[in-house]
């Protein structure tokens, strides 16, 4: 074929387009119920906004779509939709705070397509801007955890650690300040690359040995919150971070979803941003991780030049959508209820009209367009996979009547045209 | 600021983002009923695709986003969504026909930001792919007619034409077939530039005086569809143009939509691909028109390599969005119903448990997640226009009590705590 879609982009015909739409909706609906206002904002921002400082980071950036405009300057397509974010936040410094936003659009990132990754795709978020309270994390996880259980996700955990808190084992182990962050991100990869991936890339950073085993026995931690909330205690005392887990946790028992969540001290996600909390959600059945986030304090006093806290989590919306399609999602509803058939062409104004009768009924009616014989009009109702035809003839008609088929049952009925509306409102809810 | 949006962009915030959510959603739902089926292609095309012969054509491409990927292949940003329908169909040949689609996405042009365009902008089309009948059009007005009116727009005309019949009439003054394209496109332009600026346009062409005098008096000709039709069969006889016509507007009178529609022989539209009906929908109220669309018989073809005739129409989206934001539009279902205050750190938690409450039934709310005092948080709630606030203070909810506040009516009420989802469930439908 000469014409493709381009290399890492793809379409989504009706069908999956539809489970997509429904997937979407259901999020919103939560995201709204929980108090989240929608944002749209470009997919363009300048070159400056996004090579910002803590924001995408430069290997972000190689990935980043970019080119002059016609004025020379250099612009962008976006990467994620934290860095719109900030930049909102910081062009409207009247914005009453906290600011609560959701956001679910389209980001590029010309990434390594082998993996099956796409280089555009939807992002979706929700943040809250302007608490530094532990409740404003909270109330993001159980969105999140709402949200999951609305798409019908049940078997799923919270991960939840703290920058903070990793930050001081880190340094209490005797690693210097300065290459604290390469540790961290060393020991994220634990899950990809294993125990002795992970030792290898410590003793590549000049890590000692035995700090490299010490932070691989607290990483390999397991217990009840309770029980790793009372040994960080002990090893690095009530710093804030800690605190602040103990905190979170607390608000997490309080609204019920405690068992839904587990401390993970080998969480430390990729980004640089994060400054507290950060979480993930991840299923058990091999699909990954399918939400992750955290707070990050930092971020939009680059954009605003003032202390803007801020927390937020992001879906792999993708991911989800990839297991939602799987699921056979229920889109039905939306889908054609009817379609209106014509015996002949003497008939087909009378179909016509009798289409726009269902449609101003709302029922999603379709009839022939192309003036095809009886057989291939059911024919192409099938392949569109219509549950019912309703045919119109000439002698039914003056009798008020048209057949009714049921495509599944292979039935037909004579029913009252002015029944119709009702019959099908009934059958096509 | 130091940190701006790129020229010719915008953000929108939740009360704008709420209004275009709330539009769009009402379309799909009219697209959904009448059997079109939703479609999501990707924002980048190749550069093949978008300058592809008879698509954007050298105006469009001009202000057209394009860069090389990093394997040096040319890709653009689209400029519309006929195109990228034009290569789905033609990547997927087993699709069953008629196709009708309708599809909601971001586009860009590169084009002059001063005249209030701007470069990022919503397109929104519904087309039938694969019918060369009458009917595909008629379905197609009917349901932008049906779509406008769910949008609560009233006073607006759709414009009729024919261009095989437009092409008949200048052939017939006397304009040789090379000229045909560009006469047309100096008469589309009487809205804009007046009788003497066409004038003009068509002397620079070359076009002799007493053509000029009879195209300007053809395309003047006002009256009612009959009479337009008689007129022509008497100049141009009975071409297919203009059975075409007559056959369309008897569809249009047969769904009792024939009031809403006129003839007008000035009607051109701009683009080069259109091959038989074209039509306009504008409102008297100086907004101009608000959609657009035509038959497209050749367009599909330079794709496919298979003769697929289609048609169908575009919303002007983002000025009809500009009208239903001054309108007001009733978004209010979606806003915050209820916030929830506690008056002092002592009921924080018990706050959030009842806002989860409230959420899990479904109703939207909200709480402090800045530990403000209680006047701060009527503020707040105030300055969100959340129309609930309810009170969480120890003694009351010792005795299973909530007070609530009705933010409009600045009264107060002592409620049940178990009460409050049903009482906010019939206050916030």
């Amino acid at each position: 074929m000469k014409y493709q879609p381009v290399k890492g982009t793809k379409d989504f015909p009706p069908e999956e387009a539809r489970v997509r739409q429904k997937v979407l909706d259901t999020l919103k609906n939560v995201f709204e119920t929980f108090g989240f206002q929608p944002l749209e904002t470009s997919s363009l921002e300048s070159w400056e906004v996004l090579s910002a400082k803590k924001s995408g980071g430069p290997e972000v950036l190689k990935e980043t779509y970019n080119f002059k405009d016609k004025s020379g300057r250099r612009i962008g397509l976006i990467y994620d939709l934290t860095v719109p974010l900030a930049r909102f936040v910081a062009c409207n410094p009247d914005l009453p705070l906290p600011f609560k936003r959701y956001q679910i659009q389209r980001v590029w990132r010309y990434g390594d397509v082998a993996r099956g990754r796409l280089r555009e795709f939807l992002q979706c978020d929700i943040d809250t801007v302007g608490s530094e309270s532990m409740l404003a994390d909270a109330e993001i996880i159980v969105c999140a955890v709402t949200a999951l259980e609305k798409l019908g996700f049940e078997d799923f955990t919270v991960r939840l650690n703290n920058r903070k808190v990793l930050a001081s084992l880190v340094e209490k182990a005797g690693v210097c300040k300065e290459k604290v962050v390469d540790v961290l991100r060393a020991l994220d990869k634990l899950d990809k690359i294993g125990t002795e991936g992970v030792k290898e890339e410590l003793k590549r950073l000049k890590v000692a040995k035995q700090v490299v085993e010490f932070l691989l026995d607290v990483v390999g931690i397991r217990g009840s919150s309770e029980e790793v909330l009372s040994y960080l205690e002990k090893t690095v005392g009530t710093i804030q971070g800690v605190t602040e887990l103990r905190e979170l946790v607390g608000f997490l028992i309080a609204v019920g979803i405690a068992d839904k969540v587990r401390i993970d001290l080998s969480l430390a996600r990729g980004l640089d941003y994060y400054t507290g909390p950060i979480f993930e959600i991840s299923t058990g059945k091999g699909i990954g991780s399918i939400a992750g986030g955290g707070r990050y304090d930092d971020l939009i006093s680059i954009f605003s030049g003032r202390k803007v806290p801020a927390t937020g989590i992001s879906f792999g919306i993708e991911r989800i959508l990839e297991v939602m399609k799987d699921r056979k999602v229920d889109t039905a509803k939306r889908g054609i209820c009817v379609f209106v058939a014509a015996v002949n062409d003497e008939v087909r104004v009378d179909a016509l009209k009798l289409v726009c009768k269902l449609r101003k009924a709302c029922i999603s009616a379709e009839l022939d367009v192309k003036k095809r014989n009886l057989a291939r009009q059911l024919e192409y109702a099938d392949a569109l996979g219509i549950p019912f035809v309703a045919i119109v003839g000439k002698k039914e008609l003056e009798g008020g009547l048209v057949k009714l088929r049921d495509m599944k049952a292979r039935k037909e009925t004579e029913v009252k045209v002015e029944d119709l509306t009702k019959i099908l409102g009934e059958r096509c809810p």
